[in-house]
């Protein structure tokens, strides 16, 4: 089932700004641009600031400078730096204006802007997309086509800003966005993209250990490759990434390695029986990966007075594995389309 | 470096066998036919026989109408089958005829060839190549082109048969021929093609299993997806692989393992430096893949009277990570051309 396009109504006139222009920040900043968002651009970076504007880009000198009048604010700098840029924007821009990040992990961000008082203005996100390149000069306009963008409402006083949003990202980056709470935005990506990045890093580096490391190099072919392509993204980003999402990666390690154990063990004991059992069970959730079907669903909701109610569906949306497709506002009315897995309810 | 283009002179006449007719004898048997070698080919399953028919195939209908007159014969059954089906070709062929096969582990079977006094007619073989399909319908004659296809000789004995063999797969397929030891080979596969195949299923299980795991799949992205990929591929393959080469790969993935408790360990530590080591330590052998530099070698033996120390060369080639590029016979003289890697010596 494919999603119905967004419409571009939403973004005429809209001023945006994007904080930190590397891979996934540039990549924002150019679909934005190509969206006919008015949309300027800050980066510490010097050079970076230069690259853009030679690339006809609105690179200005300060993070006042670019947010200054905007109504929604990219932060898309290494997480360390988040807390520090978002304290700092909220104080630059009115309460009208929408601020989010596209940061790796959410938990400690989202607490961070509840104790600040930020959490009716803040949306953490996170794009599901990327690549092992970095740098504005590796960006891409359509990286975010088709994507899983994850949002975190931060309670109900963050719905109306959750909705605008939502909208925004639909319409400029046709992305599948996918409300959840950080916690367990936290929990799933620990599964769905750190713990893959250590267990690439650990493979690799392996093999670089090995006494017989150029031969296994020659013999590389596609389970190799595909195994450790995300050991090539840069140390900073995958230590950054581990280290802001700690426990989780940590206990879900713990589960991939409890499999790898049972695997081994299977092995070990050449119980054939056994081992194929639990190929199977693996093999169950790489099928689902391509061959899940989703269902359209609709819910509506008063705009004001039914937050809580409207805040647990979000959030049960995306626990289901689910994601949303539209998200309109009409005569006091939220209307939600989405799709979720047939397995939920 | 590109290698050089090999001459199609060599195949001109051949009368070649394939006998299993899945993915990658299938694909084998595809671009043996393309190559205007004449081929002929055996399955045991009479619906694989049919449908090879259908596409102009050479299927018929025993072990012993395929290898009759043959000159080369590619084993391509299951691991399972393999000794049993050499000794029945052995026995229906004569001692001109070239046995290789192409299975994903080489030292049990080289045992068997060298007890079965086969060790002059028989050279294990392993094509890099792969992919998560089967069956002849999957089949692709582009599989091999550039890929690694490694060759274990069995002894000096058995180097006019390697010789033989190297010219008609580099001929045909444009393969890269790496000539290994069988033992060298098994413990470099299961780092670069076995171990990773565990991996994946850890992870792919791991997720089968977790409380929010359709969440986690609407999550994935390029990481997981890339580290599940082969996750994909049939258990019954996985299964022969993994049992065929158990204590190498259980060695290895101890190594694996043993890399990722200290990447573990730092992580927990919150030691950024050393997670920072770590990562930068695997992300050199991952760079290595595509930015290793290759130079080529030119190497002469007489062609009888030098076993052992041609013997010596080509599996210290393969060890050190080389690869055939030619493989010339003239006037008394064996001429190897081969690319190595810069640090071989």
């Amino acid at each position: 089932m494919t999603d119905p396009p967004a419409s571009a109504g939403d973004v005429r006139g809209v001023r945006a700004a994007v904080l930190g222009t590397g891979l996934i920040g540039g990549s924002v900043l150019l679909r934005l641009r190509d969206a006919d968002v008015e949309v300027t651009a800050w980066d510490p970076d010097p050079e970076t600031r230069r690259l853009g504007r030679e690339r006809g880009l609105h690179l200005v000198d300060s993070v006042e400078a670019a947010v200054a009048g905007c109504e929604v604010v990219f932060l898309c700098g290494p997480l360390p730096t988040l807390p520090g840029t978002l304290l700092r924007v909220a104080e630059a821009t009115d309460d009208h204006c929408v601020l989010t990040d596209v940061g790796s992990t959410k938990g400690g961000l989202a607490d961070f802007a509840r104790a600040h008082g930020l959490a009716a203005r803040f949306v953490p996100g996170h794009p599901m997309a990327g690549s092992d390149r970095a740098g504005l000069h590796s960006a891409d306009a359509a990286l975010f086509g088709g994507a899983s963008w994850v949002l975190c409402p931060l309670g109900s006083a963050g719905l109306t800003t959750f909705r605008r949003l939502t909208r925004l990202i639909m319409s400029v980056f046709r992305a599948r966005v996918v409300p959840m709470s950080a916690d367990e935005h936290d929990a799933a990506a620990a599964l769905a993209s750190h713990v893959p990045h250590l267990l690439a890093r650990a493979l690799a580096g392996a093999v670089h250990r090995a006494d017989l490391r150029d031969a296994v190099l020659t013999l590389a072919a596609g389970s190799f490759r595909d195994g450790t392509r995300v050991a090539a993204t840069p140390s900073d980003r995958t230590a950054n990434m581990l280290l802001g999402n700690r426990e989780r990666v940590l206990d879900e390690l713990g589960r991939v390695s409890d499999f790898l154990d049972e695997l081994a063990g299977a092995l070990r004991a050449g119980d054939r029986a056994a081992l194929l059992a639990l190929t199977e069970e693996a093999g169950a959730a790489r099928a689902a990966l391509t061959e899940r079907s989703l269902r359209p669903q609709r819910r509506e909701f008063p705009v004001h007075g039914a937050g809580e109610r409207e805040l647990a569906y979000l959030l049960g949306l995306g626990a289901a594995g689910g994601h949303l497709t539209g998200c309109r506002v009409e005569a006091g009315t939220v209307v939600y389309t989405a799709h979720v897995p047939d397995s939920a309810h």
